[in-house]
């Protein structure tokens, strides 16, 4: 096969797909794009690896595949499953573009933050560990109706946890890198988290692990939170000082409810796992049945999109796309 | 003090509160309209009995109270603090009218059925009894996104469950007494439950306990849904067939999650306590901070109503607003 030509015209495309089953699920593909099946080791089933034009890296664990994305010569477009693009432009170089999956997870992991809230609140976290040993304890219990809830994360995620609360009867207010406005009202910056954790009972976090965002749920932000407030993590472990969180979970100031902790998982013998008001689950976010028709969804736009000349969604590096001609 | 008149002008009542914390959160009432705390035993303080115009019940135990409301022979009114007004209409006969607190209860309850819903697909509740074993197991589990969710009660509660449900990617099915239409859709009747049982993977049940509606969800219902489905009872325990459900949960072929049972507790070494594929809550339905201030606003928006001569809301029984008068 002949060489491609290198101008933003993608109907003759060939992309790797790195698992068949996800392939077949796609269907048919734009005329004139083929997909061939890649799982990064050796060659594709019938293509030359200087003839793949477009590649799916694999989910969730892309460290292996990263490496071999060297190898192909005429690669334009990398296209994630997962949300985060970690090491993939170091890999590629400048000139490839790359899109991320956001969005697919996104409802797995906002209806989890959603969950978690309502279990913790509600204590059906105390009634799941008191019913092997057959124990019926009422209690009144604060309701998620009313609560002021704390959202910090605005992106994709941030987004579509604050769309499934709105018909909960909360007071949201929602805290971005910086104060700014959008259609659905006022978004706080970072520097008032202090001031406004004090007047919120609920603290969800779903920001991205940055250099910026490393610790930024610190001991300050949590002591001021008041007496019997909730911390619900979906974003990374490392987002939340652990052991400023502990240390007020386990006094029994604060309550939290952790999909994803620092380490991950917690060490033996850690005392937020027998903490009463502690609810550890183990980083079930993204990983449902969601993912896959949503993946597939996605997957399908963007070859549709480049077949059409058009540029991809998600793009985090825009390559050949980023100089106007989409 | 003279005796009250019998026309439906309101605005000199009196108004006996069962409660002084309740009457206190209350505030300045209707002009000419008063309040008294009474709490069902002798008199109350600063009124006689037969002054009595309107009375709100206890909550949540009113069997105290029933007999008392004999005693009020000027009696015009009774408000509830519950959904249901069973015992009322024999307590007081039928010139009374009777007015409930539906809606008071509903957001509590349907968030918490949204919960349940979340808690057991999600691993919510395995997840909570691993912990204080330190076991951390991670695998891919439903997502409430894409479910065919069956919601069978369309009353006060169905329809708050529906809203809240709305943000969250699931095809819902309403299913009431008889089959019609309201603004949002269709609505089946229960004859077709088993049919529609098949094609949906959450149950949930949220219909008054009646002689219609007791054993509802009957073994042929249960039988009918798919594998792996999900039943969520946040109605009464004998809306759903016990022991059926039972059967399923514990072969493993259905998963529960229940605020609710029958009897109610379960026994000691009923095997749904020990079931991984059960989720027990001590009937936390109704029971949050949620209730007190809409309590509070139902109370405020009925005795403006009977001050402005106009019925009041959730009239079970009509007595003097039944003639037009109003």
């Amino acid at each position: 096969m002949s060489a491609k030509p290198t101008d933003v015209t993608a109907a003759d495309w060939t992309v790797a797909i790195p698992d068949p089953d996800l392939l077949s699920a796609l269907g048919p593909l734009p005329a004139g794009m083929r997909a061939v099946p890649w799982d990064f080791d050796g060659e594709p089933d019938g293509a030359r690896l200087e003839e793949i034009d477009a590649v799916v890296l694999p989910y969730p664990d892309t460290a292996g595949a990263l490496p071999q994305l060297a190898k192909l010569k005429n690669l334009k477009l990398v296209q994630t499953q997962t949300t985060g693009v970690d090491g993939i432009a170091a890999a590629v170089g400048r000139d490839v573009a790359i899109a991320s999956a956001a969005g697919v997870h996104a409802a797995s992991t906002a209806e989890l933050a959603v969950g978690l809230m309502l279990a913790s609140l509600r204590g059906i976290d105390v009634a799941a560990r008191d019913q092997p040993e057959e124990r019926w304890r009422h209690e009144r219990r604060l309701s998620l109706a009313d609560r002021k809830v704390l959202l910090v994360g605005v992106g994709g995620i941030g987004r579509e946890i604050a769309r499934r609360l709105e018909p909960f009867e909360v007071q949201l207010t929602r805290v971005g890198t910086h104060a700014r406005d959008d259609s659905e009202g006022h978004i706080h910056g970072t520097v008032e988290l202090e001031q406004l954790a004090a007047s919120h009972e609920v603290l969800v976090v779903i920001t991205p692990l940055t250099d910026d965002t490393h610790g930024l749920i610190d001991a300050a932000v949590l002591a001021a939170l008041p007496d019997g407030a909730l911390v619900v993590n979906v974003a990374r472990g490392a987002v939340v000082d652990t052991e400023a969180l502990t240390a007020e979970v386990v006094s029994g100031r604060l309550n939290c409810a952790l999909d994803v902790t620092d380490p991950e998982p917690l060490p033996p013998d850690h005392p937020l796992w027998r903490s009463a008001n502690a609810l550890i689950t183990p980083h079930l976010g993204g990983d449902t049945t969601a993912f896959e028709p949503r993946i597939v969804r996605l997957l399908q736009q963007q070859l549709a999109a480049v077949a059409a000349g058009k540029a991809p969604r998600n793009l985090v590096q825009p390559g050949r796309f980023g100089n106007g001609s989409t």
